[in-house]
């Protein structure tokens, strides 16, 4: 189960700038450098997350990038269900669709699994990933097992 | 998010066996055609569902695929556990690995999430695929607009 290399990108530029100190900016170059990706994907991404109002961008002298209010205090399981769409999780209606759609129950079953997968992550903040916030992933832990249990 | 194809038609050829009447054995390349993939990725696949006992093959005359007892009961959560692997949803250690890895805590809340979307379809059989069991499944868009609300 992979989620989209363009979301995986996103997400490691999320997680590089809620790294920072909050206060110098970091250009973009200096971005694809500390995630191992183009800089001309970074660019594609970082569009998507200023769409979102998570990344802000300035140009020029002391430009670059940084998190926004919103974007350190934003759901971890929004900006994941915001660059993954809403899609099936297998080739229901893909080219060619599948033949086996009409009456299949399985379509409904795996788009109540993929709920459950971003209802999980609904809860984290992207300032809870930097926060050393142990508490809170040990919670994560706890309810994993008890989950699986 | 995306399951690999390898599990999308894994999922397919047992629905489609499901869907059988259960006494009559149906052929590979039957199958094929009824899921719309090639024999011989459904030869693969069928190989991997045997090995886990969830499918029966026969040769010869009268020959051909069908469910065993423990396919018919099985979980499709297990079914989509074994099929998918439990690598992590982004490339945290492809070829090469994520430079942010070390430290890094949205790892193991994916971890977490990608947990729950199994747990999600482990109380789900094989056999409540097929069964016209429109309170299961009434139960589950219940649960998937409880979880959402």
């Amino acid at each position: 189960m992979r989620l989209t290399k363009f979301t995986d990108l996103s997400l490691r530029i999320v997680l590089r700038l809620a790294q920072g100190d909050g206060i110098r900016r970091i250009t973009a170059r200096e971005v694809a450098m500390a995630v191992g990706a183009p800089h001309t994907h970074v660019a594609k991404a970082v569009s998507k997350l200023q769409h979102l109002d998570v990344v802000d961008a300035r140009r020029g002298r002391g430009g670059g990038l940084t998190l926004t209010p919103l974007g350190k205090q934003a759901s971890v399981g929004w900006i994941v269900r915001e660059l993954e769409g809403s899609g099936d999780v297998v080739g229901c209606v893909d080219d060619p669709p599948c033949p086996l759609l009409r009456g299949c129950a399985l379509r409904g079953a795996l788009r109540v699994a993929q709920e459950a997968f971003y209802a999980s992550l609904d809860p984290l903040t992207v300032r809870d990933l930097v926060a050393g916030r142990e508490t809170w992933l040990g919670q994560l832990r706890e309810r994993s097992y008890s989950d699986a249990g």
